[in-house]
């Protein structure tokens, strides 16, 4: 009898969780269609709406009814036993419920109303390099995120940023970041030194070539079916700033961006958002897994191992261009026929400081990152008050990457993230960096012969591999257990550090 | 006090509606999203996205709290005084809840089911001819729609029909169509009659050249912006079906479809919705009324009358093709370069029977509206079988529009619509006519140079008059008081038929 009750108990959360995850779904389409068809006037009544869809999903994430629930399972012994599925069920599903039980509904739903209006009025500050019409807005989102970090409350030993980190990578610590960073960052210096003193920079000209947007657009779509991306459940659009959005079962949609005389850009971007797109399409989303932690990504840090391994483990090797190449050739119509596989290869792998993270290359990408993680970490200490954002920007953007930041365009106003109160967010970026390159050491161990199926572009058991190894598991495993039972260890700098000299040394001739 | 307390009611009414129309917005975004972007993978858990969405917006507008707002509303005189907007707002929502609340949940389940079930059986029943496979579904579609009439009631002195048309056509009865209907319909018939036999039917070859869609959708999007449409607050998209949904504040979406070889089928459908664009670009959605009745359509007849108007008053008009041929030849890249203006208006008013509906012309399509009307009414009478449905429909197919049907697959199984148990629909397409051929004339009076406007492409006084006359109003006042304000008459056939007259008769050189 026991056994019966408890089981409609754990049947009762799954369905309370489904409408969750369908309202998830809801929300997903009306953020994405707001950055892709929605028109200018629809913008004002685009954020009454994503207010009031947030603070319906608030109520039901929120309900006594889901607490109830979820502590009728916890009572459970044979449900919550270690190891099973519905135990990590549970346990994910009380940590969301604490999470979000912890924030009142006109906070969620300001802050809702507050990131849709910043983010518009950002829009038009970038565009206009005008810092000053965009800081009171951002301003009110950094006080509504801090109040929201303060209601999750400090871990203990941690400090107010930690709890924004723990929403998007749950466990990780900002002192624990800043331990790997600190070296990787050191290290990074030493090797774009030692490539700037010692090497020869590979010719990029042709990478500039003028191709037709709808070209690129081609090419991006046959490369990202040959990795498997399943076409007939998503969708690959344009967007300013390229996302990846899992709407749930069988609707995964991509977006990129094109710039005529940047098809590596293109092509990355879209490599990028595969990645993700594929670990969306994984994800155990059929039956009655959607809406539940089990068919969710582990944290954004996993989430972006897998956008970084296809972009760039697999989308800056030897072995990927060799069979893309003469794909990229046909379909740009002769303009890169004169391009021979060494030069795209070497092109790929450049290491050279730039402005805008989203277009700098693999290795000085993670310096982006820890100039943003400072930041945002300080900025929530109230160590940095907005106003002074710019100053301190281009002051650590030249020690870090040793360039001077021409306007805030090409600065501090680059990135969305902020303008959505996204704080704890950038870390994850060079975090799946690391787990990637960790990933990829092992893979490439289990699969020996990886480089001569990519040159005939075959990706299956690639694909394989991250659909066994970390796309079916959603959240059943937290993100460094997954590492460990994927990789065997526990994540380390080495391997990203030995993957980015292995690319980027050969590519200056050393 | 007491009016500043009422007050408070009336501002609470407001924002509960507010709600419920932010939840429409969402909905429209759901099914748009449907039939033009979303992959075909997604339909499983878009099916269950949109009954969740209709469930949350049922409960809205069903709930306690608003029957309590308005009643609160309705007892204060002042707020209900005859003539101002606030009592027109308060009477229209206590007509929408009282419709919303009057059926019982069982009855609301067992339609749903029934016309879910029937639409399948229809979709094969249709493709295999055979209506008797149809019937006993359709026969329950029926008896739960008769249910569905009783539980709204008969009005005084009218029929059970009546109820089901005041969902879609407030006010109006069967009684009073039929004495529009019946005289228009013998009219029309006596005119094809005389066309028959005396006209030279037009010429129509080149309307079916070969015209590149992505060229027919320019030439749509130039006429439309010609026409007012705001594209800063709206977009133009393909879909099979088109359709035009008015999102909310700033977003009103329209879709066409385009055959390579049918432009003037696209740029009808896109001038029709186009019709539609306008209406609900021009609902005083902003501010405050937003969500209420004073923001929303009159009516499905209103509503169709401004797609009709833009459709075919204007669309098939001399003095609109005087300004479009040239732009479509420009756009067109040759390809009609020799259709003169003479041969081209002639060709876009044919009137030739046919058994389909959504493809007949714009004379003989009243006849298709008028025998559903016949049939329907009596069906829901009690004077008509289900069985006995396809007889009857080749029966009075013969005497209106002259013609042997050749299946039950072309003729009575022709629409969706009675599948779905829309009873009480189909008229207000004629109604639609009705209207806009009495506020076309009304307009000719009041802008007696509108053909030399439209001849150069101006469209802005035609637009400011139904912006003034029709667009502002929203449901402040029924369809028939409209009319009445607008025209200074009641409803009647004679506009429709002089307009019909007056276009079919040149194209066929009478």
């Amino acid at each position: 009898m026991p056994a019966a009750a408890t089981s409609t108990h754990y049947q009762e959360l799954v369905a309370h969780a489904r409408r969750s995850g369908n309202l998830g779904s809801i929300a997903a389409l009306v953020s994405w269609d707001q950055e892709t068809y929605m028109p200018a006037g629809g913008a004002a009544a685009r954020a009454e709406q994503s207010s009031l869809i947030a603070r319906i999903m608030h109520e039901a994430n929120t309900s006594a009814k889901r607490g109830e629930l979820i502590a009728q399972c916890e009572a459970d012994a044979e449900l919550m036993k270690a190891g099973t599925e519905t135990g990590a069920c549970v346990r994910e599903m009380r940590r969301d419920y604490d999470l979000a039980t912890k924030l009142p509904g006109d906070l969620v739903a300001a802050l809702a109303q507050a990131q849709s209006e910043t983010q518009e009025i950002w829009k038009h500050a970038r565009a206009n390099n005008d810092f000053k019409s965009f800081a009171p807005a951002l301003d009110k989102v950094m006080k509504l995120t801090r109040e929201k970090a303060s209601c999750y409350g400090v871990p203990a030993g941690g400090e107010l940023y930690d709890a924004l980190l723990n929403e998007y990578e749950p466990g990780a610590t900002a002192a624990e970041i800043e331990a790997v960073f600190t070296p990787l960052g050191q290290r990074l210096s030493a090797l774009i030194a030692d490539i700037t003193a010692n090497g020869t920079p590979p010719k990029v000209d042709f990478l500039h070539r003028e191709i037709p947007t709808g070209l690129q657009h081609a090419f991006g779509q046959k490369v990202t079916a040959a990795f498997g991306f399943d076409y007939t459940k998503g969708r690959l659009d344009t967007t300013t700033h390229p996302f990846c959005s899992g709407f749930g079962p069988g609707d995964t949609r991509m977006t990129t961006r094109y710039a005529i005389d940047n098809f590596p850009d293109a092509i990355g971007s879209t490599m990028h958002e595969c990645g993700h797109g594929l670990y969306e399409q994984g994800l155990p989303k059929d039956g009655d897994k959607f809406g539940t932690p089990l068919a969710d990504a582990v944290s954004l840090g996993i989430h972006e191992s897998q956008s970084r391994m296809w972009e760039n483990m697999v989308g800056r090797s030897r072995a990927f261009w060799t069979w893309a190449l003469p794909v990229a050739k046909e379909t740009f119509n002769g303009v890169i026929d004169d391009v021979d596989l060494d030069a795209m290869v070497r092109g790929m792998n450049t290491c050279t400081p730039s402005f805008i993270r989203v277009e700098s290359d693999e290795a000085t990408y993670n310096l982006h990152v820890m100039l943003r993680f400072g930041i945002e970490r300080a900025l929530i200490a109230g160590d940095l008050s907005v106003n002074d954002l710019p100053g301190v920007w281009n002051e650590r953007f030249k020690q870090l990457l040793g360039l001077d930041v021409p306007s805030d365009a090409k600065g501090c106003m680059q990135d969305v993230h902020w303008s959505f109160g996204l704080v704890g967010y950038f870390p994850t970026y060079t975090l799946g960096n690391l787990y990637a390159a960790q990933f990829w050491e092992t893979i490439n161990e289990q699969i020996p012969d990886l480089d001569e199926r990519m040159a005939r572009g075959d990706f299956a058991a690639l694909l394989e591999w991250c659909r066994t190894n970390i796309h079916q598991h959603g959240r059943r495993y937290s993100a460094s257990e997954l590492c460990e039972r994927a990789t065997g260890k526990s994540l380390s700098a080495d391997p990203l550090l030995r993957h980015l000299e292995s690319r980027v040394k050969p590519a200056y001739g050393m």
